[in-house]
């Protein structure tokens, strides 16, 4: 990491590279890092996709082996947005090889890759290299403003979680056969690609860990066409009209018990019609509960049990406030026409 | 009075004489009440209707002659739910009969009516003789909460007033010219009608009177299809295809000072699309601010200015706790499992 | 059923007497029912209670012999409105003298009791009598509302059934310990009490029976003070600072799949804070989706998953139309100015 | 604007000036644009500030004079971040020296300046010199999305628009006299600053102008404490305990007419406690209604009054779908899974 720059590879560019890129483009600008960030590779399967991919989101070079970046001195860390199934080999390599990993979830596909993507990576640790898995919602200003209210003690003895992600985009069964339905690539379905979400956010969130769970999945399509180009199936396939297998989950439904005795009830599912991204998280504490859905992302419901029963009631907390977490970073801010700090925010008041 | 009995003749028996029956049959069963009620009369223009709604609505007796109902000494208050020109005779006749008078609102056609029905009214509260305007908004639990909330200084300095009630129940060009659709009968539409309740509310909330005002209002649809029973019309009226002229307004807007030096905003209008009942309230001070919407009337929202900015933003106060006004009367309350007095209830802590 | 009278007889007259008393003496006043209401008699333990009760809540007589009502000729129906350990008794002896039966819910405290119940009842029918379990909240407008959209089509296959009631009146460790919380009173506690409606409301908007479950319960508070006056707790209980057990359950979670191959989630508690009377529901479908939650019961959130993506979202409907289940009986109407039937009601265009 | 790429010059760079960078940054990277972006450099009134403005936002120079950036042949565009007193200075001098110009608002700080600016912004244009003011909000998905439907008739004729623009910043007495609450720097208070957002809403809603009003203004607070460090004031003051006169309007409220018959009702105000950035916009229309609140800025709500009114009601239209204005650039995207373009969306059916 010479000259206080972190060089960057990013391995993978569609939907979540182009989320990356622009989080690795804004932050030097939005922040003050202690490093400048140099977007330096993006890899690719496709060298010609690659190449524009670099050039339209911002990367100096591209390239179509992703095991090249990780000779590079000029990369410090390897930034892993590809579907699951090779996460587990660019992963080890990368920790190996002395970079530092942020890898997108879910982890793995199987629980003996993430056994191993673990293992390299305390091993890592011992040289100073650092991972990460890329639970992007934990930085949701509300998310971890709920956090800060949990740890301060401001909920109590917490009692219940309720967790639901819902989605809709492929309740049409005539949506095609893409790789996120396939178990080869993806792993599984809804349980990893947005269940992966609520659990990480529970724990986040109330500090404490899963300890036990009953629970079920459903694929309710099981058969769709395949693609007509059918990037990511076995050759031979997408012919008009042809359908192939649904191998993964549509739906994941999940009832746990936490460490520190609260009941957790989760729900992961594509087939909700009108949820677009309703991440949903509800913690209620014997002193308070807090309350969030992503579809308001800016707001974090939050309700002071202690207060007196007449007016106690979950307040709606704009989470773009001076005091909030990130503030002026995530969330867009008000004219505060040259406030400076020092002055007393808004509302503040002496006594409060 | 004798008996411990309050005798009441209601004087019409359509839209607002079934609510008003309702509340005097329900009243004595829900609360603790000084006196018994006796439904004793209800009045109409026509023999046979009025014998009908008696039945209906549980009056022991009907009459087409409201004077009649003056001389009754069965009868110890006049509730008058007739259309506005009717209101001052009827007031002013059972004032002076020594009968204690409830009236709906508009309270009159004209000012000179309202002058005399003060007038009437002021002489017979020397022989302890009560009157009362039917602004029944006012004991929405949540209205009486915010009047409250600012009564205790929790406001702090009221700065705005934002006022508005929201119908869509004439966007309809074809919908007929109903009285309250004239002047003659109705007084004023949209101003009177629903325009009367926020002007009644501002200033019961905020405990400050209106000073000054500048407005307009508007009718947007001038020409209205004739009913076919022409009820209230005159005669000749009536036939297929005719139309008579709307001669009140629509919509009613303005914006006023108080007497606090708050400034208020106020619309009143039949023609929101989509508003059915939208009565909304909302108070900005200088240490709080409370906002209402009938839509959802069992809800006050409230903003406390003073807590640290972090965690300040609008509560949703359920009004359905036990402080909370008329509790257990108006709002269905949920099962307590025979909570007796003097248990603390939930979410009140020692150091509450 | 003489005279075109139905007679009712009220067995208990605490909190769902109460409001039972209120529906009966209401119903006919506002509902064109094919019966007239006679509130004969109410029956409770205590002769002196049960006068009193009578009384405030307006019953001809009272009785504290419960069996004595099913004598009278005068009382065709018996609304059961006990704690549950009475029930079975209670219901199966009416139906065996004949009258109608209204039982409050949960129906028994075990499912041998129920058992019993469910064949007197078949039994008791062949003679043409009558038997109802107290499941109101389906006559909630939107809860109807909902069924209907789902029996026209509107939702198409039912995919996912989100259930939650949640209370937070025994959140306070020292809250007693009322009969509610005892099992040989209450039979279960969050699960009979609230877990029940929710089962219900589920089966009754979807159409579809619960055919396998898996799920949980637990008790948060295992010890609670005894209630100063031992009401149904055994002898000698009641001095100050004793505690006793709790015997129900304060939380119950549990998965469901349906004979329409839909998955549900439930959960009943009464340990989320800052919700009063939270009962939600949606139903996520391949062609809509609906929402509901009473905390605004006079709203139901369609999604109607037909329409272009670009406009198409859950809409609230405020469930107040003419057009609505029970329209004018359970909700306020808005003033409508004498509109008369056969108008077009307002928002409905000839092509619509 | 040579070489298919256009050179921006940013005057000024403190809070807008930042927003306005990260504009620039993320366009090109998030959009298929005809042109390259380049920026060139950024204009302040401190060498050493711009300077470090330069650095920390990515402009590739800087300068502490302005009318330099007019020299440039690397500039085709000027992008006017300052206080409104220097707006007509700069923009007439780009203007004349053929530079296209974004002006933020308000536009200017008289009639005059503004009459002077557009005069020159005409002249100009007929070299094919173009001007835009910075009515950001205009490209709110939301709202872009809204001026769509009433430009396709879905509301029919426009009977009402309620537009609010409610913030809090300055409830505190005690917040210095900054720059923004001096006439001769700001022009106006909340009148220009945040009325000027929704007067242009209103009008770039609805297709419509103003064409008269009536208001009134208001300064609640007039004295506060000079800041510090004066910066913008002039010479001798921030001394501690020195106070000055506030000189802008802290609210102003006014009622319109529009050219097509609808009536307006507006509110700016700085002193709605609890009212972050509260941007609210109502229209409502003989055909259906939209509203929106910034504060949920993703949501565009839509009452199409022409449905049955039994399953009409306000939709919650979460403006992220792919048919949505801007989609993909200024939401946030929910994961597709490769989605290929000409694949149906979920949701729409083919009869849909």
């Amino acid at each position: 990491m010479p000259d206080g720059t972190l060089g960057v590879a990013l391995v993978g560019h569609s939907f979540m590279g182009a989320t990356h890129s622009h989080a690795w483009r804004t932050a030097p600008r939005v922040a003050d890092l202690p490093l400048g960030i140099d977007m330096a590779v993006v890899a690719g399967r496709d060298a010609g996709r690659a190449k524009a991919a670099a050039a339209q989101l911002g990367w100096r070079d591209s390239t179509d082996d992703w095991r090249s970046v990780l000779e590079r001195d000029d990369v410090d860390l390897v930034d892993i947005v590809t579907p699951g199934d090779s996460h587990c080999d660019i992963a080890v390599a990368a920790l190996e090889a002395g970079k530092h990993v942020l890898c997108e979830k879910p982890l793995a596909n199987t629980v003996e890759e993430a056994q191993r993507m673990a293992d390299a990576a305390r091993a890592a640790a011992t040289d100073g290299v650092l991972s990460m898995v890329g639970f992007n919602y934990r930085r949701v200003p509300a998310i971890t403003l709920a956090r800060r209210l949990v740890a301060d003690g401001r909920l109590g003895e917490i009692r219940h979680v309720r967790a639901q992600y819902l989605q809709d985009w492929i309740t049409d069964p005539e949506f095609p056969l893409v790789w996120r339905l396939q178990a080869e690539r993806a792993g599984s379905g809804a349980l990893g690609d947005i269940g992966a979400h609520i659990i990480d956010l529970s724990q986040f969130v109330t500090g404490s860990r899963i300890t036990g769970l009953t629970g079920l999945t459903e694929t309710f399509v099981k058969q769709r066409p395949l693609p007509a180009e059918s990037a990511g199936l076995s050759a031979g396939a997408g012919a008009d009209g042809a359908t192939g297998e649904v191998t993964v989950d549509d739906a994941a439904l999940f009832l746990t018990r936490f460490a520190n005795g609260a009941l957790g009830t989760f729900e992961a599912t594509r087939f909700a019609s009108g949820r677009k991204n309703a991440i949903r998280l509800e913690v209620n504490g014997s002193l308070g509960s807090i309350a969030f859905d992503f579809e308001q992302m800016n707001e974090l419901w939050f309700h002071d049990h202690t207060l007196p029963a007449a007016e106690a009631g979950f307040r709606r907390i704009q989470t773009s406030e001076p005091d909030h977490p990130y503030a002026g970073l995530l969330v867009p801010a008000r004219p505060r026409g040259g406030l400076r700090r020092g002055v007393r925010p808004p509302g503040r008041r002496p006594g409060g």
